[in-house]
Order: C-alpha cells, then structure tokens, then sequence
C-alpha cells in the first residue's frame, strides 16, 4: 500500500455503507471517485464534506474524495470499482455502462444481497453483465457495522476471492487504524452466508416482535448457524469454518444489534404492521425481504431443509400468520 | 411421565436457577423436595410460596413443593438430586452426605462451572466423591435464563448424558408447556462449553467497559466458538456440532444478554473496578471468575491455542491491565 500513486478506485452508492467505505479508505493512499445518484447529496458532500443522508458526521477528505453522479464519469480510470448500493438497485445504478468499461479493472461487491428475480449472487451477475473474469472479483464480509465504522470503533472485514491476489490487494486498501482485514477464498459461501443471515436477522425481529425472548433468540441463532451451513454446502460444497467471523460474526452483529434493519423490519412484522406499512415506517430498504424471496426460490432445486427461511417466506410472501408460522418453527428447532 | 405415582426429587439450591426448575418441575408430576441453605428464605416459601431473595414473583407450588434445610432429609427417598448452587459451593451444600445418601439415584448438574482448585468438572467430582456411576449422571444445559422461564418465555434445555435412557427420563421431566428437552450424549463437550462461556461473557463484558462496540463483539464470539472447539476437541475428542443450541446458543445467551452476571461482572473491571469491588457491587457470584481459572490450569496439560481465556486470565489473576491485554488480543482475531 505504500506506494507514491494513489491508487484510484470508484465507489458506487451513497448509503451509509458506502459513506464508512468512503471513510476508512480514505485513511489509506486511495483516490475515491464517488458516486451518487442523489445530485443534492453530491453537492453537499463537495459543499460541506458531509453526507447529508446517512452517517452526516463522518468527515469526508474532500482532498482525496471528489463526488460525481454520472457512472461512465466515475468508474474511468479506475482501478478498482467498489459496489455498494442495495442489490435491487445495482442495475439501475449501472446502467449506461459496457463491459469495455469493466476492461481491466477489479470489482468488489460490499452488497449483502441477491439480485432479484434473476435470484443470482451480485458477483455472478456482474460477472456475466459485463464480463468480468472471476479473478478480477471479491467481496468484502464480516460484521460491521457502518455506525460503528462512523465511530472509529475497532472492526474487523474479511475480504473474498477466488483470487488471492486480489483478496490480498483488496485486504491492503481496506486495512487501517481501527480496521483489520483478512483475505480468504470462499467467495461464494461468504456472499451466500451475507445473503442468509439477512433472512436470520429478520426472523429474529419477527420473533421478537411476537414477545419471544432471549432464550429462544439464542436457539433460533444456533438452529440458522446449522441450516446456513447446511445451504452453503449444498449450493457451494467446500471445506469451510462457519464459525469464522465473515459467517457467524456476521450473523451475529446483525441479529443482535439494534442498528439492523432487518431485524427492526422483522420486528414491525412480528407486531402485526403490514409489509407496506412496515415499509413506510423504515427510511431504508430492507435486504432480507428480497433475500428470503431469492434463497427460498434458489432451493427449489436443492431441497435443503430450511424451516426459518421457510416460515419467513410464508410470512412475508404467502401472507401467513407470524403467530402461526412462529409457533410451527418452535416445534422443529432443538 | 404420565404416570401416577409423581417422581420424587430434591432440588439443592436456593438461587434463581434452582427456582426457575422448581417451577418448570412443578408443571410435572414430580414431588420436590428443594433444600435451601438459608432457614430465612425457606420459611417464607413455607408461609407465602415465594423465595423472597431470587425470582421473588414465581409462585411456588407447595403442595408439590417441600422446603428443606437439612440436605439429609431432603435427599432421603429421592430418585433424583438436582445440583444447583455454584460450583464453588457444592461441597458446602453437600456436607454431610456419605457415598450411601447417594446408591440408586440419579444426579443431575445444573450448574455451569467447574469445581475450584480441583479443577474438575461437576460431574467428575460427584462421581468420584459419592460413587455415583456415570451412567446415573446428567447435565442440564442450554440457552436457558431464569428471568425468561419465570415469565415462561418459550425456552429450550439440552439434557446430556453418557446414558441415553437416564438422559431421556430427565428431559421427560423437564418438558413442559413452555420449555422444550432434547436428550443428547455428549456430557463432558457440553459441561466444559458452558464453563468456558461465563469465560467468553466475561471478556465480552470486559470490551463492552472498555468502550468496544457490536462489530468487535461479533469477531470475539466468532473467535471464541473457534477457542472453545480447540479446547474441547483436545480434553475430550467425539464428533460434536458446535453450533447446537447447548454450545453455541448457550454462549449467546451468555455474551449477549444484560442478565448475565459475568457479562456485567466483565463490563465493571473493563471500567477500572478492582475484583473486590466488582464483587462487592453484584450481589450473585461470577461463575467465570473462577471458570477462567480452572480452565486455564486444566490447559496447561493440553497446550491448546486460547488467547480470550489467557487475556482474561492475565487482567483477573496477573493483575494485567485490562486495555493492554485486550488491546494484545485485537491483534489475534481475526
């Protein structure tokens, strides 16, 4: 990392993900062109070195961070192209751009997410929208918390590709005073987990906001660690540790933090609001409601058992009853 | 269980545990006798159905319930005991009792430490103290707070025991309309797990003091899952999945939650009180306090890689900084 160029790399989102993105690598030797689709939001980032939207006292180094709002502008001359916008959004956040854009440059999806309807992990889909070789992709996992980043509070990613190399520069670029990061190689088990444990956080609100309590949270948690495990090996057979923190560190920050809005949408669900009004209540979109749509869909050709993101399908897509579904899950879990 | 003649019981101890059983037993046709050390709390149960010092809001079913204070009377005629107390108290609360109290009946721990200088498991010491045959002897574990089973939270217990048929009578005993047992073999994997849990709830509670947010939590639960595994697979090798609920759910429930008293206990010396006044400000005693110290002697024969129990270890006997040490471990995880 310490060389004289900076190295140049796009960012693509203005969530709070992105905006802690944008905040840790700017303490490395990286020149960000950061993109936003909110031309209000870039002007006050370039006005004030504020994100307006989300995370609004993080300082931005407006010295090593210029915004843009045109893609094609953006992601010129850059070496990396860092995705963060919601997985239902990122077509729309692309469009415009070739695969001659994507020519040389390394992609690194921070989306916990799948895309939609097309039910494909985001680096599979980018890889086949705009050809890029699966060595040039990674993506960045484990538990952490945007809000916390915002903080400076000590956090920890795991960076992955099926590509060391990669892993490794990605890894090198996200590395900081209050981040430590490792590279791996389960690209696909660390994605496909990210996806999951989105479903997990949302069940856990359901319950919650059904009056469960912490003695069942900790046995819903344990009965997600073996039915994500019991996916992942079935999608993508491969010795893994689940209990590494990019899997169960994940679910865990999400599950039990109140920062989630998973769980928070979850929560709204189990206390009866309708999924519009549920919706409408939250500021921000909700991954694991596309996600369970997605990965319940994906198992049709698997057959895995999966009683949790099954009950949530049924709440969220077959209009059942939380109370019921809830009370049938309580039977199958141990 | 359905059968006339109610099984006869003693449960020892007078805490929140011992009272959150009593009143899961008594949902039950079981006849309990439930000794308790203070004469004070076991004449206001006898007089008002209430333990006035833990869970005072539980009704006690007295008319299946009989209090006690002399351990003999109560064992006499029992099939069987429930241990209860911690572990640092077991000989106390049994003195007096000779191998014979002990012929034909079954022991059952329900306590999550080991015993202190002896270092040995709870079972271990029964066993060899009263010559109880292992196959009379099992565990009560899992995600299970007594706070929750006194509002009759829907909670679930894992009964484990080298002999299925005793594993099986206990959880039959156990089950009722708001908690769910499952019998299961791994006796010694799950005692030691949940010692080592107070371990990890204590150094959560430690970081949570020392200003640590959610997403460093997440990557020391995940890390210690990793920590526990290690030490379990060396002290007693089986296949065993970690993420069940009597493992990984009980270390939630542990880390997590703000009834835990190691947790609290942790978080007070991450602020700067010494042992004695962390001790003095919580009226219950940290099982970790001294798990950590069993643990860590019991290591010295196995060698086994545990840097959390070795941190909190050096801050609650070496008198190690708790920033230093906790500052050494961020560089370990991973």
């Amino acid at each position: 990392m310490k060389v004289n160029q900076p190295v140049r790399l796009t960012m693509v989102g203005g969530g709070s993900w992105a905006t802690a993105l944008v905040k840790i690598l700017s303490e490395n030797n990286v020149s960000v062109k950061w993109w936003l689709r909110k031309k209000s939001d870039a002007d006050h980032i370039k006005k004030f070195g504020h994100n307006p939207s989300y995370l609004s006292d993080v300082q931005i180094n407006t010295r090593k961070v210029k915004v843009c709002t045109k893609i094609r502008d953006s992601v010129k001359d850059s070496e990396y192209i860092i995705l963060a916008v919601p997985a239902a959004f990122i077509g729309d956040a692309l469009t415009g751009l070739k695969p001659t854009d994507f020519v040389g440059k390394s992609v690194v999806s921070a989306i916990k997410g799948m895309i939609p309807d097309a039910n494909q992990l985001v680096t599979d889909w980018v890889s086949e929208q705009y050809d890029v070789p699966v060595e040039r992709m990674s993506v960045i996992a484990g538990p952490c918390h945007a809000e916390e980043v915002a903080l400076e509070k000590k956090s920890y990613l795991t960076i992955a590709s099926q590509n060391p190399t990669c892993a490794a520069a990605v890894a090198d670029l996200l590395r900081c005073r209050f981040v430590q990061t490792t590279p791996v190689d389960d690209i696909y088990g660390i994605e496909y987990s990210a996806v999951m444990k989105n479903i997990i956080a949302l069940a856990c609100g359901i319950t919650r906001g059904l009056g469960y309590g912490d003695n069942f949270q900790a046995v819903l948690v344990s009965n997600a660690m073996q039915e994500i495990r019991r996916f992942v090996d079935a999608v993508y057979p491969k010795h893994r540790d689940l209990s590494g923190s990019a899997y169960l560190g994940d679910l865990l920050v999400t599950a039990y933090s109140p920062f989630s809005r998973n769980r928070t949408f979850g929560t709204l669900i189990g206390r009866g609001y309708t999924i519009q009004s549920a919706q409408a209540e939250m500021n921000m979109i909700a991954e694991g409601y596309y996600a369970v749509k997605s990965i319940y869909e994906v198992n049709q050709q698997f057959g895995v058992s999966m009683p949790i993101t099954n009950a949530v399908y049924a709440i969220l897509y077959e209009r059942a009853a939380p109370t019921t579904e809830m009370n049938l899950l309580t039977g199958v879990l141990m």
